[in-house]
Parts: structure tokens; sequence; C-alpha cells
């Protein structure tokens, strides 16, 4: 039992869906943890501020030890709690380069994705053209684009090869979040493929954000994609 | 000697600075490596293509691994070459955890570095401010401030403590960046310290920007933050 964790966090946040996952993953669970709603913009009060002074989630402390940033966080599990749960690192070096690789590209993928999202609600919705192929989703395309080939690339059917590693962990929320958004699983089909596989995960399953299940349906923002 | 290895690099990138101070740092000298030139957009050529197919440097390559990030990069190294030159990931779990933390954050305060700095190379020459203190540098100077916190509150003089660190190699790139374009040292007394301190480590003077020795002061954007 994880009783000396503690995890402040949003439905719907792949950052905050990453941390989750990987504490499943590590057989983390039982830990101390509060749902904030990002709507209510209750990830600026005082009680997030107070330990993530950027006022964003997740907030994640072990014991005194400050983890607020997703990545780090997963990385910290996985050095501190090596041969608990499922081991996240694989040893085989291409793997492992494939593993950072993937990791840290996450994050391109995942702004790429946000910026087309705020673009999105930015506009009044009278004025919202009626998918993301209208407007400025081309940086995004492109990068959506280059992860299909590197699935098309890679046999294992994860995204370092043959094992679930912190690649999946940090990017497979964002991957998510993108078919949420309607994402055509034809179109892009090794991605789909990957989304649809990991669904059933039991750390998936169990760290599913709640929001998502009462609704769960997204806007079709990316159908055109 | 590490002949296995390549680097495409840009003088004054600190994602390429990262990755070749985690080399010297690592004891890996010797590698192959070439200069592309960023003001002839020589990062979008095909030869930075063809190993990198963002178009961004640094791309790099161990064997055939590739590892374009330069955080995945230095992982990687650390991972790979843990016995050899000096360590880089701390094994006390309250520096470990800094560490990590540090090292992530490190890609906010790149970002709003980056965004100040694009915002200024954006507006025509005659009509630019004379100082960040002018226009959008405020999220920036928040997060400034963010980091003189930290600094005062960390004891042993580097990002996570006693040891030099995987979070100074990502991050001192960063802030010897802002510096250069003449953040006021007497108002940072902190990381002006740190600043100072580690220009003389050897990992970092043998790694020093070729184009910023040739010319030492850049241009004054910080100076009012």
């Amino acid at each position: 039992m994880a009783k000396d964790m503690t995890l402040l966090w949003g439905s719907g946040s792949p950052p905050c869906w990453r941390v989750m996952i990987a504490l499943e993953e590590k057989n983390l669970q039982g830990y101390n943890h509060k749902m904030f709603s990002f709507k209510k913009m209750e990830h600026k009060s005082e009680e997030v501020m107070k330990m993530n002074p950027r006022g964003q989630l997740p907030a994640f402390k072990h014991g005194d030890k400050v983890l607020n940033e997703s990545y780090a966080a997963c990385l910290y599990l996985e050095n501190q709690f090596k041969s608990q749960g499922n081991k996240l690192i694989p040893d085989c070096p291409a793997e492992l380069a494939m593993m950072y690789q993937r990791m840290l590209e996450g994050l391109t993928l995942h702004q790429k994705m946000i910026d087309v999202i705020a673009c999105y609600w930015k506009v009044p919705e009278e004025k919202r053209p009626s998918s993301a192929g209208e407007w400025s989703s081309e940086s995004l395309t492109t990068e959506i684009k280059l992860w299909e080939g590197y699935l098309q690339k890679t046999s294992g059917g994860f995204l370092a090869g043959k094992t679930f590693s912190l690649a999946d962990v940090c990017v497979y929320p964002t991957i998510f979040t993108i078919f949420r958004f309607r994402l055509c699983e034809e179109r892009y089909p090794k991605l789909a493929a990957y989304y649809n596989r990991l669904k059933d995960r039991p750390s998936i399953k169990a760290s599913w954000p709640p929001t998502w299940l009462e609704n769960p349906r997204g806007e079709d923002i990316m159908k055109d994609i």
C-alpha cells in the first residue's frame, strides 16, 4: 500500500493519467489522492498551488519528495521500485534507446495536440470550423503520420518494441486523447490497433479518466486529420 | 574513443550543448560530429532530415540507435555508460527525485526563454522594444524567480543538491543562455553564482558553443527581467 504517496489530479489530463498508469504498473495502489476540476479552475486553488506553484496537475509527492512533472514522477517510480510490479525500462540497448526517444518525442506529439485543442476552444462556438482539417492542424497531421510510421516499422506492438515500457506509459494517454477527439481509425490503422490493444491493459483500465467513462465520446475535432 | 557515435549539431543550441556535456561527462570523446548553421537553415538540409525527420538539431546516433531528443540521449548515455566517467544519477532518493523534477521542469524554463527570444526576433529591428521588460516576458520572469528560489533552498551548489547530475547537464545550457542575453546578475544572485561556478567545469568548457567564444556578448534582451 502506497500510503506515503499523494496525488492531486484532474480527470482527462494526459499528464495525470501517465502518473496513475505508472503507479498501477508498479503495484502502488492505495495512495492518497484527490480529484480537482479543471473546468472550475481548481488547479489554481491554494491546495494545489501549495504543492505545485505553477498551479498545474498532477501534483505528486512520495513522502516529502515532490515530483510534479509527470515524466519525472514516472522515471522516479520506475527507478525506486525496480523490482516491484512490471519492469518499465527494457534491458536491451536497442529497446532502451527507442524507449527514451519515443518517450521524449511524445512531448512534441502532446504539445501539437494541445495547440489544436486550444485553438478550437478559443474560437466562439458559432464561428468554429467544423473540423480540425479546416484550421491549423497541419503540424499535428505531420506529427501523427510520423507516429503511424513508427508503429509500422516497430514489431512487437509497443512503442519501444516487444515490451510495454515508460514510452507507452507516457505517450498512450495522448494517443488515447487524439482518438477520443475522433481521429479516423481507418486512416491510421497502426495507431488505431495500438490504441485499441492497450485499452484493456489492467493499469490503463484501472485509471481510465472517470469523466470520460461518463461521457465516452469527445468532440470530433480531429476527424478530418 | 566513441567512434561508433555521431552527433549533428549547431552552435548556441542548448539542446545540442546538453548532449555534448553528457558525452564529456561520460568520457565519450572522439565521436564523429558535424556542425550545421541555423542561420543558413542547414538544420533543414537533407543530411539532417535523413537522421532527424523533424529537421532539428541535435541528431544523435550510437551505432544504429537513434536518439535525437536531447533528454533521451542524456538519459540513454547515463544508463549505458553507468560506470564510465562521472555518475550523473544520484543514489540518494531525495536527490534522485529532485534531479528528475528539476530536469523536466527545465523544459518549461527553456520554452519560456525561447518564447521571449522568438518574440524579439519576430519584430522588425526598428520596432523592437529596448528590453524584454517591455514585452511578453512576464511568464519568463515568474519562471526565473522560481529557479532563483530553488537555488536559495538547495544546499550543495547543484540543481539537485550536492552532486552534479543530469539536471545540471540539461538545464545549465538554458541558464547560460539567459545570462548571455544579459539577465541581471545582481537581481538573481543565486542563479548567477550557479552560472559562474559551472562555467569552468571541464565538460562545459570543452563543449562551449564556438560561435559564442567568437562573440561572447549576446543581445541585452533580458536585462530588465
